[in-house]
């Protein structure tokens, strides 16, 4: 490990380290950081752990008591200004009489959105805002999203082979990425509240959708896009009751079937009238929901049609560099497609690691920051 | 610059980077660097430049003149023992009294394979074998291929968007990739000796196959596989006269369209008689034609063939960052392809890195030290 210089950024990074590790923990809530610094020692250190729980700046300013008196206050997110489930952090920040804030980012949710900063400069304390704020929004994309939106942020995952395939023309996938890719994707369905499949691939693998690490981890809502309810009420994913089932599908789907899989424990919601559901109207039911962010682990149907409609705000493409040929494979993205290459719907700031064997391939085709108007629409 | 520190290393990287930079410049000869030390200065430097010209040795002692008694010999193959269509280089540097001669790898050739070493050995000299030793051997991949083999080694280039395409559903592929994947592509060409393409891309695009840079550059021999001679008379790459042409076809096709095609320039080989071009046959073929190295350019069909009959080497694929979605539109291997996921063919040495706004994955088929019994057959 190499020695960190003092300064600033050194006590942000720290903040910032411990906010992202609690990714997952806090459902709608972003994660945040707080260290306390007094006289050269940090006295304080604090994260937002879980939802309805003490904010960051509160658990780092009990534990610096009263050394909070004169001291800087380092935070990743712009203090609340609100009240919510907790009293206003801004408040807290200046009864503890601390002399200056560093805050990395504004607060995107218009209840905050400047107004913590300003109440805090009011009552006399200097605050420096902007430090590793790209950093801290994009540790916060998914709840910068839904924030705002009230719409789940949408990070597809998918593993392929070198020549675009989810599985050989039989189906069979075991596997198409190596160990390491697949204990990332379980550490995703970790730090996402749902993770949304198509019911072949529930009818083919009958998946338990869990996560499974090496540690206790948060299990996703399981949710499952079934126009014609097919999803049998004997499913690993309702017999288990490690999390929610919720079934999407349509106002004509078979009474019976939904009233089968109520039963079973699942909840079913139909979105729309037509004969497929209409992903745009379950995005915003699953929003009004309180479901924040979604792993979408396709199939490739699933994959092409959130695509076309702009549903995805992110992809995490695991790449396995094998090729298994067969024209009618599936492919990661089935949709009509476009006429010209320049069509082609562009992934943004892309990036590319090794992880394992495999290759991931990262990017955005909505901008995570703010920019909701982009790209697939 | 990073400062290099002055070592055995340093002069071995030097002989490494003039050999490489000529790549594409020697036909069927490996590309060799050398360079002279004595007493604590380069006194000589040399690298193969072409074929029938002087080996590196040769040019390296000659600028050392007198000052190469008693000095290092860096060069990055065996020297060759056999009277070729110059002189051996080992006798050379006995003649010149080198005191210590490093090697970078031993030559596969079999006309050589250690008898360099052995000789100077014998003369007396000390010689270090293995510095550098994979550097060295990857540089000449295509050579130790044919020299064994005398078959060429094929590198399959493509460029493919994130679902794999090469192409709309339509035909239209301009462009999947950027700038600098497509001028790393004309480098490719410049170091092949020959470029394979499709008749069918070649009808569709008309294309010149030479290799455009901002700097002159060397072209490769058009190689077009076409088992009913599609390919018109009046097809650019026959009116430019800029490098052969050689169209792969099948002894049934056609007289008057292959007495035409010779006419107009070509040269047309038959390759089996089947209705489709054999293509085992064809890269024994063009192995005789001292084509040692083969860029293949695909489309799909005659990359899922290739690869299904073992005969590519090395991949190229250059993934552009976007979708464009089509089941029909085009894949980069066309081929029946495997039932079981565990049976795809894997890509081995597999490497990553981003060339402008593209991806570029690069691994082995084959593997690239001499073994050639594997993977895809």
């Amino acid at each position: 490990m190499s020695i960190a210089i003092l300064n600033d950024e050194m006590y942000m990074r720290l903040a910032l380290d411990m906010a992202s590790k609690a990714q997952g923990q806090t459902e709608i809530n972003p994660v945040v950081g707080c260290v306390v610094v007094k006289e050269g020692r940090i006295v304080g250190l604090g994260a937002h752990l879980r939802r309805g729980e003490g904010h960051a700046e509160v658990h780092a300013l009990k534990m610096a008591g009263e050394q909070a008196e004169g001291a800087t206050v380092y935070v990743t997110l712009e203090p609340c200004s609100h009240h919510g489930r907790t009293p206003p952090c801004c408040e807290r920040i200046i009864e503890a009489k601390a002399a200056r804030v560093v805050v990395a980012c504004t607060d995107p949710n218009p209840q905050v959105a400047g107004r913590g900063i300003e109440r805090i400069r009011q009552a006399g304390i200097a605050v420096d805002v902007g430090l590793l704020g790209e950093e801290s929004m994009r540790m916060n994309e998914m709840f910068n999203k839904y924030i705002v939106t009230k719409l789940p942020f949408v990070t597809m995952k998918s593993a392929m082979t070198l020549d675009g395939k989810l599985a050989a023309k039989t189906g069979d996938s075991r596997y198409v990425s190596g160990p390491a890719a697949r204990e990332l994707t379980h550490s995703l369905r970790h730090r996402h509240m749902g993770i949304m499949i198509g019911v072949e691939t529930a009818l083919a693998d009958d998946p338990e959708l869990t996560t499974r690490l090496s540690v206790p981890a948060v299990h996703p809502v399981r949710i499952i896009v079934d126009s014609s309810l097919r999803l049998p009420p004997q499913a690993r994913m309702l017999q288990d009751r490690t999390s929610r089932v919720i079934v999407l599908t349509t106002a004509g789907a078979d009474e019976a079937k939904r009233n089968a899989l109520t039963e079973a424990g699942a909840e079913v919601l139909a979105c729309g009238a037509g004969t497929r559901v209409d992903l745009k109207l379950a995005m915003q039911e699953l929003g009004v929901r309180e479901i924040g962010s979604i792993l979408l682990e396709g199939g490739g149907k699933l994959n092409g049609a959130m695509l076309e409609l702009g549903l995805i705000d992110k992809v995490m493409i695991f790449v396995a560099p094998k090729v298994i040929g067969g024209t009618d494979a599936p492919g990661v993205f089935q949709f009509g497609g476009f006429e010209k290459m320049s069509d082609a719907i562009p992934l943004r700031e892309m990036s590319v690691e090794q992880v394992g064997s495999d290759i991931l391939i990262s990017g955005y085709f909505r901008s995570p920051f703010g920019d909701h108007s982009g790209g697939a629409e």
